[in-house]
């Protein structure tokens, strides 16, 4: 492999390293509020919700001492054992189930009587919406399943049920907070989702909710929702508008992907460029863009010199055309490389950070000036593949699939041009 | 029209004025190389072949003054009256006919019988590969087209069908300017081709040509081709693979169009970054991508801090699904448009240096944070424009439509993002 491939790959590999939940939990820990908190006594629960609660759970006991309590609720399979101190549980996602509102109620017993001393350590990763969940006072899960469906029956968009969803749970939209106080939630976030509102993640239960009630009862009106009078009421409970006993933290997220992997290149000699963080247009048209950059650097040295990394994270999508085997990443760095054919100490490839792109056992793709010309050799026409969506195939035939296996998180994807 | 809206359409009007037949020749006399020349004495012989040739030989002759002599070639209803000292001819397009004969024959008698301190001002525009021609000896227009026919039947690509053409031409692959010899030939070019290659623009009549006797002979052979005994002898004299006595500029091509927005938006304030002039990915999706570096740049102040310009230029294509009205930079801008949806300060406009745009009267588009809001206030939709190719009607109704006419020059299109 050539050292500009192998330079792709430790830039890639480093970036993911540095969103995966345990760096994240401790980059959490090592903030100065969190530190200054502990400094002052007190104890610290913790409370982790979500797909990779778990890892992150796990991560801060290593971190925090055997001095710990505190509940753990995430997705069937994502246990991997005990954690002394933390009771762990399993349960419905995306679905909620039974098993939820038990997690969810032993989560609330951990953080019931506390002192203004006192720290849960609020752990949020992505699923935590289904995961924690316990109904207002009178409202069954049933309850909950029969107003969502009806809600998407009638078209309703999902700031509408979510506005409704919050005002009937006694978990989400600050709610969480307020059980919690006066203890401070010092809240931490492997954030799975673009812009990273923190209202929006995982329904925001730390969060001061920007929706009403008098919003949720307008909705109910909008769409004639059948709603019995006790869900009525309970829908005229106001969700916190401020909240003082929270601080948030996000730590995994593409912005940090990006900026890990700008670190990184940096490392390894190359100068970073971070065109964006939101990169959302069609996976091939992105990495044609990409590779013109790469073009532009080469004949005239903008709008960066080299050896430099142009970065762009974010997710961009795949409008299928075809039957072949693929996914974003892979169609991103395939289609670059029709774009740097014939270019010299050009690399281009872009990854999931979950380890999985599409539905094959590859994260992405890496390609370079010489890719074209080998997959001709083997009559492989780019165009065509893309036209097929079958970039799994082509990028296997010259070996140039990225495969790490399940990396336990999902911050997005970057794409990373290397110019040597 | 807000500040922003405004320095972009300056931005835009002064980018394109860099680039005009008259600019680009402005710019070629008043070179170093040139201006030594003329001041050794000698005379200057204007050589003008291709669309923007007229506007270039008039803006010669009101440099050079009255003490010139020349010919110019070039499309029909392309000339625009008599310049003194210069004969004018008006030929098919792009088909050769009669007319480009003649043209050709005359331009070639005013380069006949130069010394060596003569200089032979040969200006060079879009189209020129048709408007300059004449056969080699032996040869007629009608052999000419009928190899080309055999070669297009058989799938030939262009540049086999180059290498064949130029053997069979007085004029092209170099003979020009074996012609001129032992005069200086200074070429000017306004080039409509990505990348400038000299030996491809117009069929390279003065550069070396990289195409071979050889190769021209193993074409008809590869093919099969039926071509006559004395046309097969004409193939096999070579082309001038060195020449000694040419100079070329490009003056007018995307990289000029580009650097000169760059220079306009610095004029301005903003900071320009210039991110590639060989963009060539679909138009929607440049559109989108540009969006999410705005993003970028107003969330974090990367990869460059407002006020900026960012650039790119190229020519992106547009794959049709629907029947509405547009062009490719009407698309790039409405999908834009989309995407900075909600940002202040940012504006994004694309614009084609010829003044049109597709099947339109409009040269492209110009958005901002507001558009995507009243276009919704009126019942249209973005994605649903873009799927019906009708981005012009869409931007027309929100007075978004960049209209220049046609400027007279085509050398690509460039789309900015201006963020104050």
């Amino acid at each position: 492999m050539s050292k500009l491939r192998e330079d792709a790959v430790t830039i890639m590999k480093q970036a993911i390293s540095a969103v995966l939940p345990e760096a994240a939990v401790r980059e959490a820990l090592a903030r100065e509020d969190f530190t200054a908190r502990r400094k002052k006594g007190g104890r610290v629960v913790v409370a982790a919700i979500g797909k990779a609660a778990w890892r992150m759970a796990r991560a801060a006991a290593d971190s925090l001492g055997a001095s710990i309590t505190g509940a753990v609720v995430t997705k069937y399979e994502h246990s991997m054992g005990d954690i002394p101190g933390l009771e762990i549980f399993e349960a419905g996602h995306p679905v909620p189930d039974g098993n939820t509102i038990k997690g969810t109620e032993a989560l609330l017993r951990h953080v019931k009587g506390l002192g203004p001393d006192d720290t849960v350590l609020f752990l949020v990763s992505g699923g935590g919406s289904a995961l924690f969940e316990l109904p207002s006072e009178g409202v069954s899960l049933e309850d909950m399943a029969d107003v969502t469906s009806q809600l998407l029956a009638c078209g309703a968009d999902i700031v509408e049920i979510n506005t409704i969803r919050k005002h009937l749970s006694s978990v989400k939209g600050g709610r969480f907070a307020q059980l919690c106080a006066p203890a401070h939630v010092f809240m931490t976030v492997l954030s799975d989702v673009l812009g990273d509102r923190l209202d929006s993640i995982a329904s925001g239960p730390a969060w001061p909710d920007s929706s009403t009630s008098a919003e949720a009862l307008a909705i109910v009106k909008k769409y004639g929702l059948n709603i019995p009078p006790h869900l009525l009421e309970i829908l005229k409970s106001e969700t916190p508008k401020t909240l003082d006993n929270v601080t948030a933290v996000v730590t995994g997220s593409v912005t940090a992907l990006c900026a890990a992997a700008a670190k990184a290149a940096e490392g390894l000699g190359y100068s970073p460029l971070l065109l964006t963080t939101t990169l959302a247009c069609e996976a091939r048209d992105a990495g044609s863009f990409l590779a013109s950059i790469a073009h532009e650097i080469c004949a005239s040295g903008r709008p960066i010199k080299a050896p430099c990394a142009v970065i762009a994270g974010g997710e961009t999508v795949v409008h299928l055309t075809g039957k072949g085997k693929g996914g974003r990443n892979q169609e991103l760095a395939l289609s670059a490389g029709e774009g740097i054919s014939g270019l010299k100490n050009v690399v281009i490839a872009s990854v999931g950070s979950d380890g999985t792109d599409g539905p094959t056992d590859a994260a992405g793709g890496l390609v370079d000036g010489e890719t074209k010309e080998q997959l001709k050799g083997l009559r492989i026409s780019i165009p065509e593949v893309l036209k097929n969506n079958d970039a799994y195939t082509a990028l296997k035939a010259v070996d140039s699939l990225l495969i790490t296996g399940p990396t336990g998180t999902n911050v997005n994807d970057f794409a990373l041009a290397l110019i040597g």
